[in-house]
């Protein structure tokens, strides 16, 4: 049940900021991130967009997630010139690469998180945070 | 590349909390929970352990990310009755359904984080957290 030769032989090493998988949990380790690139999958959306999608988050939070997305190439801002003016975000091909990485998350619920009765108590006890 | 029929969808179900995805995403998008779950692939460790593994984690959010797990079934607490008393963490078997998901994070870093100059600036611009 090992995922690499890495988990092996150096841990320390494995989580830290200065090697790849360090910085993907980093960047992944994050709701708000996650969510933006599950929502992207289906397509190009508007900031209104994606905050309508997102539920409860907070328009400065999704603000500077985008903008971290779009700093490490994930995500490309695509302004267009209409009155009124449109700004769509869409994923690059680094964004879309994330795919097999949502797949497994989505695999992974589909498992052992469709009976609510499996979920951790924090979980239930949560209301729904969207409509 | 659409990850599956949900995103196409009602996007919005998709990401509520009383939806799977919703909650693998709450659960999952939380970088000291990915970091324990990566490094107890490799084995149960003792709470010492993780600490010096995950590098510049807190002993009480290590903590209570731990308790989280353990009330999701994701992780067992296994005391020894030893002088001095011992204690493990370990993956369940629901916890070690996650290494799929790991395996896909650790691909993604190795295809498109290995080079430094690839990551957000954010990441780049902030030092190492572990030796």
């Amino acid at each position: 049940m090992k995922t690499s030769s890495h988990a092996q032989t150096s841990e320390k090493l494995e989580i830290c900021n200065t090697h790849p998988m360090g910085r993907a949990i980093r960047l992944l380790g994050d709701m708000w991130t996650l969510m933006i690139v599950y929502t992207l999958l289906s397509g190009p959306k508007r900031f209104g967009e994606l905050l309508d999608t997102m539920g409860n988050v907070s328009p400065k939070t999704l603000s500077q997630r985008l903008k971290m997305l779009e700093e490490g190439g994930f995500v490309d801002r695509l302004a267009f010139a209409e009155i009124p003016p449109r700004v769509e975000y869409n994923l690059t091909e680094k964004g879309l690469a994330l795919v097999d990485v949502i797949k497994a998350i989505d695999q992974f619920a589909m498992q052992y998180l469709a009976d609510s009765d499996q979920t951790s108590s924090a979980s239930s006890s949560t209301p729904p945070s969207c409509e």
